[in-house]
């Protein structure tokens, strides 16, 4: 079914299980509530490496090829929760989280729990204080993958939270992906996950503009994006430790790359490309209008980096 | 001196003529006209590999570097353009470009001309056929590449126009990097430069928000940059050919990916907690509103490819 990790081993989590103790694997338990897209990613990958792994979801059905392969059915979130000594949540958002926990919390006492729903740092602040209440372990995580890498150690997963908790399940972890833990405020690995999804999002959009304006002129754009597009934006991806260094010692100074000036002058050529071919540009529009408050400024012999400045607002008093 | 090849092998076009000729180069002059960041490093390069080089620039200083390491400087940009059956012209934009070239034209006949300044599609095919009518074969180039990578293989060149003058030339105009040619309509590699000037633009527009946001934790970005958001962004590109699939064939439905509900569910926490740490999220506005769109007009259970037709807006009649 969806997503299965190449290296699988058993068929289910009953099977294999003296290879996968050769292979060093523990066999702690382990419980997945939410089944959606990533929850079945996760379920799916403990499976694979032989956890015994009890998953619940709001709608039953989606367990359904889950048990199949070996995974135990709870009747309730309640029951999941008290399966295992590690729960691993993730559900579209931190409502969701707390509509299906909120019940079971009794059952969270001394098991950790972890919450890898997308939220703020404040939302993962909060729900840190309120499983600390209810004697759980807290480690709040970013999942910087899609749901085909997880298993792979190309998916990186953020953590933060009880340093604790994340050393003694940490081989249980690292089934899912890289595990990099952040710190003990719950809020890190969020703050880290935005900012990082922030820099995904931008390129996303770059991506999406750029493909409209080359799929008029071209049959398909496939072709376009893994022969240019990806080779370019894989080039540029190396110019941004340069460019952070600059914001760091906020040194922003050009003499031989790419100043404001120059990228402001140009950047009315992708609007205009774009209008010609019938696409909305509105997606860079913010850009354009801080690459042109940044020369305005006085910033036009500058590199792109000193347009970070301008993003920072005075801190509220 | 900025951006100097490390293979170079001779200091000046005038020595190291056999080692080039040894290595399968010619030796045919060109001509460089625009000398900021990346006028001379293509000048540079040009000279690196041996080639008899002539410079001219609005600013007559910006040309003593080169002179110093082997150019020839010309007085005037018709002496420039005189010098070389290849001129190759790198300025600010086109209004630049017609400034240096109008009162040179003359001296244009039955020269080649390869425009790598910043333009639109329909610039470039203006361009050409005013160089035509003077008696010039004409190549519009776009530069993939910041000035540093000049001179090596990852720099990109994209050129469309005449492909007698791009075959005749290859070998040279490989020199700045690899070479590709679109087609005969001059507007291509301007079209295709935009495109993907849009897709880093995007890219970097993320980076700037990104840094701006864990910048108000961290005392430096560089770190977070290089260790986090680049493996995470190089991740990310590699999903970028799975969407301009189904871009082209139309099918945006997800059952494990990342559906655009979730997507558009999550969004506002970046907003959120950039504005908790009082950066302006404003870079990625539109980018909110074109999800929130696309869950509204029925795709919410579809991926990001979906949003490309929401950019098209219909053809004009
Ligand atoms: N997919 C990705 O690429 C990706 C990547 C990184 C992080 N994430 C994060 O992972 C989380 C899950 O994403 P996903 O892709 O799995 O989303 P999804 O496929 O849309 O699944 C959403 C899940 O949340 C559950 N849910 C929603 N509202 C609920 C409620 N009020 N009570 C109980 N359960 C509720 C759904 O249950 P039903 O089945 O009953 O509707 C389903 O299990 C999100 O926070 C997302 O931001 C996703
Ligand atoms: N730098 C990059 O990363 C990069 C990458 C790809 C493509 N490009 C494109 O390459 C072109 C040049 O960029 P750059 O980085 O070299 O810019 P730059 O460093 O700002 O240099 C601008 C050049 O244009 C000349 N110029 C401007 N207006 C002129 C006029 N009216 N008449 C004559 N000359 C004029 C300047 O001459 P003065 O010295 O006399 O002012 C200078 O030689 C642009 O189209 C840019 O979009 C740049």
């Amino acid at each position: 079914m969806h997503g299965r990790n190449p290296g699988r081993v058993g068929g289910s989590a009953g099977i294999g299980t003296e290879e996968n103790a050769a292979a060093g694997g523990d066999r702690s338990a382990v419980t997945v509530i939410g089944l959606g897209a990533m929850g079945a990613a996760l379920a799916n990958a403990f499976l694979d490496s032989g956890r015994p792994t009890t998953v619940w979801n709001r709608s039953p059905e989606k367990a359904d090829g889950l048990v199949a392969e070996g995974a135990v059915r709870a009747a309730t979130a309640t029951e999941a929760v008290s399966a295992s000594p590690l729960v691993v949540v993730c559900v579209l958002d931190y409502r969701a989280v707390h509509d299906v926990l909120g019940p079971a919390g009794a059952a969270l006492s001394g098991r950790v729990l972890v919450n890898l729903t997308n939220g703020t740092p404040e939302q993962a602040r909060r729900t840190a204080a309120w499983a600390a209440e209810r004697g759980a372990d807290y480690l709040d995580g970013g999942i910087m993958a899609v749901p085909p890498m997880i298993g792979s150690p190309e998916s990186v997963l953020l953590y933060s939270g009880s340093a604790d908790a994340f050393e003694a399940h940490r081989r249980t972890l690292e089934i899912l992906g890289t595990g990099r833990h952040l710190g003990a405020d719950a809020g890190l690995a969020p703050l880290h996950d935005l900012a990082m999804l922030t820099g995904a999002y931008g390129m996303f959009a770059g991506f999406l503009q750029a493909v409209a304006m080359v799929g008029t002129e071209r049959a398909e754009v496939a072709e376009f994006t893994s022969s240019l597009l990806v080779p370019w934006l894989n080039a540029m991806t190396t110019e941004l430790p340069r460019l952070a260094e600059r914001v760091d010692t906020g040194d922003h100074a050009t003499d031989v790359g790419s100043n404001l000036a120059m990228q402001a002058a140009a950047f009315p050529n992708l609007v205009d490309a774009a209008g010609a071919q019938g696409v909305d540009a509105g997606l860079l529009a913010p850009v354009r209008a801080l690459l042109d408050r940044g020369v305005a400024e006085g910033h036009g012999a500058e590199e792109l980096s000193s347009l970070v400045e301008l993003l920072r607002k005075p801190a509220p008093a």
